[in-house]
């Protein structure tokens, strides 16, 4: 798909201005209806029974006693599922234990009971034997051959031999001789990075009311990201075809990632099934916690070469991503984006994907990519600072542009990493003044953005108002940014387009809402959806006109006789062609469906202020300023607070959060107390600055932006602290004990 | 749209088989969700308070206390509405009264409130002071011209002078000359006929839950036989645009017609708005009969010339349909439909359509039609049997074909109402002896059946099973007949296909689930849609093969290479297209936006025998057979259900239904207790004979069915009671005090 060359001088009406999000009053007001707000009548609760074992076989389970419960109306155990496609095994597992529990809160069994008071008792009442085994949750122990394996022959034949079988695949992506340019440096920094596995903190902990005949036909209502991933998943692991699985989305409270995957569902349908009654699940927090989707823990080797005017003339790195249970952690991510923001000549990354005895990693926002840029934007810090050279315009001189060949492969089309260096350099937070412990960083970040299957279908009303039907959750804004470019396109205001969640019983396929797809793709869709609609309102009005539906066209909401006709008859406004659509033929809509191609990648310079506390190691952030390149900004408010709250979650990953596993292989901090996401007043207001360079893989220029955002704050972070401090910091996250001991070091050493 | 020349010769596969109804299991197992069934967080109960008067100006409402009264959150009267359009008018003051209550139930305020006894209590504490009007409940009594008169103003000019207020409008239909045909008669029947007010008896009350936040977005779920309706309806009334309220149908325990306007769903939309928080709102049996909308009661002239051959010379009716409160009774569908079945020289139907104090009549099965043919086919056979001549040759002889202009204007394409005759007539029941006190009665029936606007999407799952979305509420199998139809036409087995009802926001305007119109309309649609998608993957694999798609043709489920390609590549099935779709351009779907014209009208001759209890007046149906043409029966089983529950319903109207009000205008019988409809106990089994006349406006050939056999069993029935009580009948329903008068008459005249 071609740019089209007007588009960049191109007067948007609607796109680009910030009128009143379409959710905001339901969230504020409650009426939003999110996960766990949907009942049926005759409804069980569901509660699942977890292990309390980080690695253990489950010798036995009986759940006689539970079973005999009054009010108890199923018990459901992995027995219950027998087989399941090999694409889907893992999933299943998941959510439900066989042979092994693989991590303390696994769940290994579930009940459905008249009351959530008789479900807790049934769930003591289950019976569960285990043979605890040895187990491992830290990425680089798992690899130690002698270390407890979780899996027998998983392991890919990519892998090297004499490592654990623990190590799953090993990838490798770049270009160049590493060693070639090592030699060309004036310096090498070669150091070790460790990220913790962090939590995608969103609110609202995961829901589903499942119903099932027995028939075979079932409907779940569900807190997800994809309600048809949740489809095709559970339609699978049940046994079932798609199209007798109906899937509805519901409000959803956050997902960042953490809901791209199915944890309850499955075991609430089968529940179902075994009751013959509709099955509520919702999990605790703690449930959340212990048993849905953190990201990786790491640890990562980084090799620059630099030369002492700043080129960079080689970039190594390998990474070590523990993605938990399962093999697939975001490994290959982070080693292709790492240094993908960098036009190099010599680039390699080596990724392992590691299996531990944790919950299996999900994505989390730009998955992989953070803690991949953590270390070689670190890296890179150090050597610039090395020679006393701006960082900054180190970046810039190495940066990467249309017609880079990446390290992950492609060649660059036009692409906004530069755009972001400049604004960041010419910006006045750069040329502030810092105080006494005060440091200051600068770190770059990408991400691909996604495409991918979308359907849109669009209706006109037979009032001239418009409903788009899209089949993605909302969870940065999409209801509001297809209702825009909708209006944009049909030349009619905002206020009359209203964008609704369809169901997977109304749309064809459509991908999950990750990978910052959305705006692009699903936009995509509904510009072509109008302009669908557009040629068959011309065609009316050629109708009524009794002129060739060439001759018509489409402006300013209107269609209008054109060329030799121009001007013979007064336009017909959208209004006036939806009251008469039924003489007409009959009901005028649009439709597009697409594997959208053309995802332009993203680009991020993120600018940070820190001031350290030297008694107690606790690290304030002052300021902190996003340059982003957003392609198109949709609505440039959303566009912010992605950019806002990329900066936060990145805060509180690189400073607080970390899941602290026990000796035991136990969880010590499954609640909000004790795993420290950012608050308010942990934050300064997060300053934004929106560049435009158009994507032209999309009518409207639209990059996604909801990911990007997160890949530079751990290393500006670090970068800044490791300033203020006077010490690299190579460890995530910067807690208080940790910087403390950092300081105390380097006073000691 | 032309009758395939194949199709009177087509295999079909799946059309014509008998699979399992796709929502029984929901229903007999409670898995169904009901109007009533639905819940939101925070909801209100919201209650009606209803007029004790049949007439009566509202002077005040004072509704302080109420308001006061802990709990209460909203009251609602017609003041809260302001100025609507007119033609909603009507509609929101049947719902909410203006300056005077118009009938025993009609609605003067609303509140919502935290609990059922809250809303309750509050609904006594609203003052409401009355003036207590004349009122008149009966049709004759009505056009009187001392009658007390409900508007002013309302008159149409095509009303001669001299006659009441409340005759609202006069029509007339026909062609050729009644005085000359008269003339030409050996005989002339002429006599006036009477039917009560019944109600369609649906299980379900009416119920709705809505929502709407101060950004004026609002959701609506509801009990109905048109969400689309129900949108636009309220949309109008609420000064909202329509495409900012989204209505979803919730499964429907029957309609009959009786759903196809608003009653609660406007309130409960300002309540929900006054209140600010969902408020569920659901009547009860006596709120469902004494404020919904029963069908007219009719008081009809009838004027039958035949010669003594049995050829009728001149048919004339002149009919009198009270409508209730308000204008719009079905009395010109009676009118049109009345002499349909015949083909008559000279044919004159004058209607009168009048307002009387009772709720506003609502559609009920073929509305009009069934209480014209009553006098009109009791008149033929009074005529036939003064003559002594067979009913259903006499019939025959009149009766309507192809090429007929129809008393209402048209002429017939191929239709099947002598198709019907000649199978009643070598039928083994037509030739059954009978007992004493037992009688026979015949009588044909006609309705119009409708198209409109609908829209159908069909959409292929990855795995190769389709869902299709359809926007009309399935009362009468809908679900199951165009899960059939899209298997038919896609080559797959039923049970691959699942039939959703869509919300308004996931599909373009659909008609009311009315008119007979959803198998044929809804039908073609997704047959449409069907055949849109199928060239969608006949484009697809011409994609993989490397051919043109116009080499590539789609039989028996999969796409094959054809013409000088046939052969070269092996097919591929529907599945396996489904399988790659994302790979050669994305989700594969098909959908069809028409307003469906070309609808076939539909006969039925029905056949029962009667006996009577003479000591007590009490009626006995001792066989019933349908035969009524089908064009073709999608799913025979559910045609057969449509013949049996129009006779059934047609038994009660016949025998025992009737709205009884008192002097006072006070509806006497508001319960199922007082108003009796029938029984199992008190019917046969209904037989039926399936006729098949392909509808040449329908790719299958399909027919609405679901109203036509409502239309005979009136006249049917009269005819047998008449005969076995040996004195004519004119007056419904022939209950047992009743038929003991008449009896009683006879033998003391």
């Amino acid at each position: 798909m071609a740019l089209d060359d007007t588009k960049k001088t191109r007067e948007f009406k609607v796109v680009g201005t910030r009128p009143d999000r379409p959710d905001g009053i339901d969230k504020v007001t409650g009426r939003a209806r999110f996960g766990a707000d949907m009942v049926a009548p005759g409804m069980l609760t569901g509660r699942i029974l977890r292990s309390p074992h980080a690695h253990a076989r489950i010798v036995r389970i009986d759940a006689s006693k539970a079973e005999a419960l009054s009010g108890v109306k199923a018990v459901v155990t992995r027995a219950d599922f027998g087989e399941v496609p090999e694409d889907v095994a893992d999933v299943l597992d998941n959510c439900m234990a066989g042979d092994k529990a693989l991590y303390d809160g696994h769940a290994v069994a579930a009940v459905a009971a008249s009351s959530p008071a008789v479900a807790r008792k049934a769930l003591k009442l289950i019976e569960v034997e285990y043979e605890v085994l040895p187990h491992v949750t830290d990425v680089d122990e798992a690899i130690k051959p002698d270390a407890a394996v979780l899996h027998e022959g998983r392991q890919q034949e990519t892998v090297p031999e004499g490592l654990s079988q623990n190590v799953i695949a090993r990838s490798e992506f770049g270009h160049g001789d590493i060693e070639a340019g090592l030699k060309q440096a004036d310096r090498v920094v070669e150091r070790t990075y460790r990220t913790a596995a962090t939590h995608q903190g969103y609110i609202e902990p995961h829901a589903c009311l499942a119903t099932m005949g027995s028939d075979g036909r079932a409907d779940l209502w569900v807190c997800t990201q994809g309600h048809y991933m949740v489809r095709n998943t559970c339609a699978a692991i049940l046994g079932m075809e798609q199209g007798q699985l109906r899937v509805t989305a519901s409000e959803i409270g956050g997902g960042f990632g953490g809901k791209t995957v199915v944890f309850l569902e499955p075991v609430a349908l089968m529940l179902a099934k075994k009751a013959g009654r509709p099955v509520k699940m919702v999990m605790s927090r703690s449930e959340v916690l212990r048993a849905t989707g953190p990201t990786s823990s790491t640890s990562i080797d980084v090799k620059i070469g630099m030369t002492k005017d700043g080129k960079i003339t080689a970039g190594f790195a390998e990474l070590r991503y523990q993605g938990g249970a399962y093999p697939g952690s975001p490994v290959d991510m982070g080693a292709m984006s790492g240094f993908a923001p960098y036009d190099l000549e010599n680039v390699k990354t080596v990724g392992w994907d590691v299996v531990t005895n944790r919950p299996k990693a999900a994505a989390y926002r730009a998955p992989g990519a953070p803690m991949a840029a953590f270390a070689i934007e670190s890296a890179i810090d150090e050597a610039a600072k090395g020679f006393g050279l701006d960082p900054l315009k180190v970046r810039l001189m190495n940066g990467a542009d249309e017609g880079t060949k990446a390290s992950y492969g492609p060649t660059y089309p036009a692409i906004g990493l530069k755009a972001t260096l400049e604004a960041a350099k010419s910006h006045p937070h750069w040329s502030a003044p810092l105080g006494e412990n005060q440091g200051r960083g600068v770190a770059c970040g990408f991400w691909f953005n996604f495409g991918g299957d979308t359907c849109v279908s669009l209706n006109i009303t037979p009032d001239g108002t418009v409903t788009v039907s899209e089949g993605n959750p909302d969870i940065g804004g999409s209801r509001a940014s297809m209702t825009m470019m909708a209006a944009e396109e049909l030349g009619i205001p905002y206020d009359q387009v209203r964008t609704i969640i369809a169901d997977t019983g109304s749309l064809g396929q459509n991908e999950v809402t990750d990978g910052s797809r959305v705006t692009f793709a699903v936009g995509l869709a509904t510009i072509k959806a109008a302009e669908a609609a557009k040629k068959e309102m011309c065609r009316r009005a050629a109708l009524v006109w009794g002129i060739d539906e060439e001759a018509v066209e489409w402006e300013d909401g209107a269609a209008r006789p054109a060329g030799p006709n121009a001007g013979k008859f007064p336009p017909m406004t959208l209004k006036e062609i939806a009251a008469i659509a039924s003489n007409t033929g009959g009901p005028i809509a649009g439709h597009h469906e697409v594997n959208a191609e053309g995802a332009g990648v993203s680009f991020a310079t993120h600018m940070v202020d820190v001031e350290l506390d030297r008694d107690t190691g606790s690290t304030k952030i002052l300021r902190y300023t996003v340059f982003q390149d957003a392609g198109k900004a949709v609505h440039p408010s959303y566009v912010e607070g992605q950019f806002q709250g990329g900066a936060v979650q990145g805060i509180g990953w690189a400073l607080n959060e970390e899941y602290i596993y026990g000796e035991d292989g136990i969880l010590q901090n499954a609640g909000f107390l004790d795993y420290r996401i950012p608050v308010a007043s942990d934050l300064p207001m997060i300053d934004t600055v929106i560049l435009e360079i158009p994507n032209p893989g999309h009518p409207y220029g639209v990059r996604g932006v909801g990911e990007t955002s997160i890949v530079p704050p751990l290393a500006a972070i670090a970068n800044a602290v490791s300033e203020a401090a006077g010490v690299r910091m190579t460890q995530l996250p910067m807690s208080p004990p940790r910087v403390l001991a950092a300081l105390q070091a380097k006073a000691e050493g």
